[in-house]
């Protein structure tokens, strides 16, 4: 990707993905095909809320894979490549390993 | 279960459970099926809230029974495991035995 | 009643009361069967609101007869009992003898 | 009244008068039947607003006749009275003689 | 009038005005009796809003000829009189001579 | 005018203008008819918001010519003057020659 | 173009762009001439939000490339050119090149 977003303040920049999941031993366990992901990795992080001057950096790193609610934050295309750019706040949780 | 969440912030993570009670006698009452479970077991909790860099943590842990609102929180799969993600705020109370 | 609910912060746990009012003299004087009660017992209060870190506790106790709004609260059943969870705030006021 | 009502915060307990106004001359002049009454008199106020930690008394005191918008406040009926009780700030004034 | 209101906290009583506006040299002009005035005359102020025990007080004084918006305030009849209580937000502005 | 408003607090007065405007080479560039003017120049200015006993003045002058949302503000007709009050908030820029 | 706009304190002044991005070797890649573009250059930004007289300068600075929401902002159309003024709040990210 030639081009980059800087998520301003409390924004995070997304790439949804396409839930593939492993068991314990390995096996792909894909969601049925009617089911949207809610999972994405974080490709770009803002600097945080600003409150009268006061920055509380976000939470989430740049690789985290996240989860959020589907119908959660606005929809931009940048050089081909759907991305997702919402607050923080609309995260829900980090998925870990 | 291979794969986990760090709910973000305020949010925590719930199993739902599928209400089975015990009387004072050991018998179990069991809910009528078409009442749906408000039930659930705590699986994970967030830092806290952040108000301008000071954190108020949870006042529920990972193993808690606790009672929500039936439309409560955001419905997430994660490997084959539904689980219930909502703000610490949408919990009504803690079931103790 | 062998399982108890520890409410979260400023929520309270009450148990609607058919309204029975006695007169002075002590006469019985039920409402009409139509109207639906809007008093309660007390059977569990919260640690109170949680604002940055400090505890405004609640201004009611286990035992308190309370006024409330007719659609106030989250109705919940715990081992048969049907009870209601609300937010201190939403209560009315305390009923007196 | 064999029953009181504690209100609880901020909260004003009311009974609607029909409202009966004298001229200098002291000529009773009461409102058409078809407008409905608008004032009350106060029967019991909370201790104020709570806010982290600090208590603001509530301006009017039992016995104050105050003005209030026609639907303010919710209806509760203590031993066949009926009673308003709202938030001291649905109150628009107090009427002074 | 032999009533009086006494507005609480930020609230403004006001007598509506029927339009009257004198030119330079003093000829009335009228408005067109189709357009509702949303002209009036203070006739009391609360003592100002309050926020955490601290009072702003407002910034108009009875005899004020104040401008508002067509559908602000709420309407009390004290006395025969037709008055109108609103905040002194709703105010846009102080009419000057 | 006769007569002056004298706006409270964030409120500002404006008058419409119809836009006209001039090239770099000074030739009249008129809008559409059908474009509703959404310029004004300031009349009036309240002292600012009052947020608990501070003032934030207001960041416009009498004179300035503003740009405003197409629905923003009151009409209000002083003297037979067509105004418009709105808060500073609602204004977007100042236009400047 | 002759006429300036100066923003008023979070306000940003934007015009809207055709999108039209290069591959890293050069090659235009316009989109579908559906899409609506949601980028934009930066042409005026105010001083920043003020509270309780404390200014939080923008983040975004004249010239930047800016990413915000279909419906975000307000259109106006100044000496011939259309421009687009919304709250920085309402900016989604700053694109870099």
């Amino acid at each position: 990707m030639s081009v980059k977003i800087r998520p301003l303040h409390d924004r995070i920049v997304i790439k949804r993905m396409e839930e593939e999941r492993t068991t314990g031993g390995g096996i792909v366990i894909p969601d049925s095909a009617t089911e949207k992901p809610v999972q994405g990795e974080v490709v770009a992080v803002g600097k945080g809320k600003v409150i009268e001057g006061k920055i509380t950096p976000p939470d989430v790193k740049v690789g985290d894979r996240v989860l959020f609610g589907k119908y959660s934050g606005t929809e931009v295309k940048i050089s081909g490549t759907e991305l997702l750019v919402m607050r923080e706040d609309d995260l829900l949780g980090v998925v870990e390993a």
